[in-house]
């Protein structure tokens, strides 16, 4: 659930998501996004949470150049192009420097 | 469920929680935060999505300033001892600047 993440800086892709009516294929396309995406140079971790009308996906990579690359992958693109004809009833997709990060890990210091 | 933000840049905290077993007066304090955030000085709008184990609320501010005096309120600290000694097993929060983002509505351009 929470990625473990090097010192920034590094950058985040918050991609929040409200479902639309049509969701056949989607838990298959979205396993395989993760895995493809956990390939990919420059990867760092990913986090989601989803209820049942939409979700929130957050993924970690090192450079502007990685996320790029990501976003052009050929695959990923068919999925990108599914997502917004049937998936998706709107998205909105920012792309974030990570400048302090801090954890708790259930110990108060 | 999606905010709407103005232009970039802006910033962004991503608060990813696994939650703990302890869950009383947490509903009660996540809604009273949320309503005191709302009325901050640069709060420009916060997404959430959460699981039963855990889940992730992006909120999103106009400058770093505006994060730091959230951050500093007296009730929001009383809140995140709280959620330390009690709602949350673990967490990782994020600091970060808003480059770029773009939404989709439904349409396919």
């Amino acid at each position: 659930m929470i990625a473990v993440t090097p010192e920034p800086p590094y950058y985040a892709v918050i991609f929040t998501a409200q479902s639309g009516a049509d969701d056949a294929g989607y838990a298959e396309t979205a396993a395989r996004m993760l895995s493809l995406a956990r390939a990919q140079p420059g990867f760092l971790g990913v986090e989601s949470a989803h209820e049942a009308d939409g979700g929130i996906t957050v993924s970690y990579w090192r450079d502007l150049e990685s996320i790029s690359a990501w976003r052009r992958h050929v695959e990923h693109q068919a999925a990108q192009r599914e997502g917004r004809a049937r998936w998706y009833a709107r998205y909105a997709l920012r792309v974030a420097r990570v400048e302090r990060a801090h954890a708790f890990d259930g110990t108060t210091i």
